[in-house]
């Protein structure tokens, strides 16, 4: 397709395409003609990802740029390309693969999980501990184990579906999959809760054909 | 206790708690003489619910001031007074009870939960699933049944820990503990990831004596 097609479909302004294509992250079409380009459905791919990265995940061009050169030049171990698209994704979490995170690793110890201090979200996992620490809700055993059993019956649901890991798709589903489902899960919570205490305390729900 | 021994135990400059103080959000201490108060746990105990909501939770001093509100002056309906509180909290999506939430709506429907457009939760998933859609990762049933019956038993270890619904700890441990959890389960999701990831992918774990 020419490139006011590929505009088009994509439903970019030129300027934006253009920038893409400059900063790389948009490979060029193929030439036909001295200053024309033919535009394939990789294109069209390449901008919803792109647009799916900045607008809904909310990425800056850096963190697009990161992810796109892992799925255009994976390394050699898919689980380390999968693992550095993550860490691409808000918190910004600096990972330390020296660094020490006591409450995470006693947490992933107790759970018999991988302890991994270079992963970002074990940096994530330990502030998020501190923080409950510090107002007073540590994280107890029961609610550790509970959590982690659920959690990991999650995982396998989103795992469930990861295209086959070694295509390009597999990081684009990993990095999208993590980003757009973290807060639907939070708003399921809030509404599990919800749901749960209009049982206990009465409320709106009580007075609702259930 | 006298102000000096105040300000020691919450470790908060005079300043500080001269603004909580000014602001309502502290109560005053007993006079005992013309410049002279004396405060008690209470008085400690509120200032680290305060440093918790605005340091670790991050709310601005308005969110505070609604929610020491409500723990101070709940309403009669205690399943209301909770739903207001945790609608104080991040992301701030506004909910409208007129309005129409399809996705969320009909989420809820399948799940045969409580749908209540005036609550935030709603619109907050309402909104996620529209993300969801835009990145070409929609929300598919089987997703939908096997993340809800996990939520759901998270959700009931959250309440199995509820102090007494009738008291003000009812309404802070529900705002403390929905913020403070809600990055430790997202960290614990990526982690899961990274270890079942590790076990099908081979990489770092696989090395490792598990």
């Amino acid at each position: 397709m020419r490139m006011s097609e590929l505009l088009k479909r994509s439903g970019m302004p030129l300027a934006t395409v253009k920038y893409y294509l400059r900063e790389g992250l948009l490979a060029p079409g193929e030439k036909v003609g001295a200053t024309m380009a033919d535009y394939g459905e990789e294109h069209v791919r390449r901008l919803a990802l792109i647009r799916a990265l900045t607008e809904v995940v909310g990425l800056p061009i850096a963190g697009v740029r990161t992810i796109v050169g892992l799925i255009d030049e994976p390394e050699a171990d898919r689980f380390s390309t999968l693992g550095r698209a993550i860490e691409v994704l808000p918190p910004a979490v600096e990972a330390d693969p020296d660094g020490d995170y006591p409450r995470a690793r006693a947490a992933l110890e107790e759970i018999g999980q991988l302890y991994d201090p270079g992963y970002a979200a074990v940096a994530q996992l330990e502030r998020g501990l501190a923080a409950a620490e510090s107002v007073g809700l540590p994280m107890g055993r029961e609610r550790l184990h509970g959590y982690a059993r659920h959690i990991m019956a999650i995982a396998e649901i989103d795992l469930a579906q990861l295209p086959g890991a070694d295509t390009p798709r597999a990081v684009e589903y990993s990095v999208l999959g993590t980003a757009v489902y973290e807060p639907i899960l939070a708003a399921m919570r809030r509404l599990a809760h919800q749901d749960l205490a209009s049982r206990m305390l009465g409320g709106v729900a009580a007075d609702r054909d259930r």
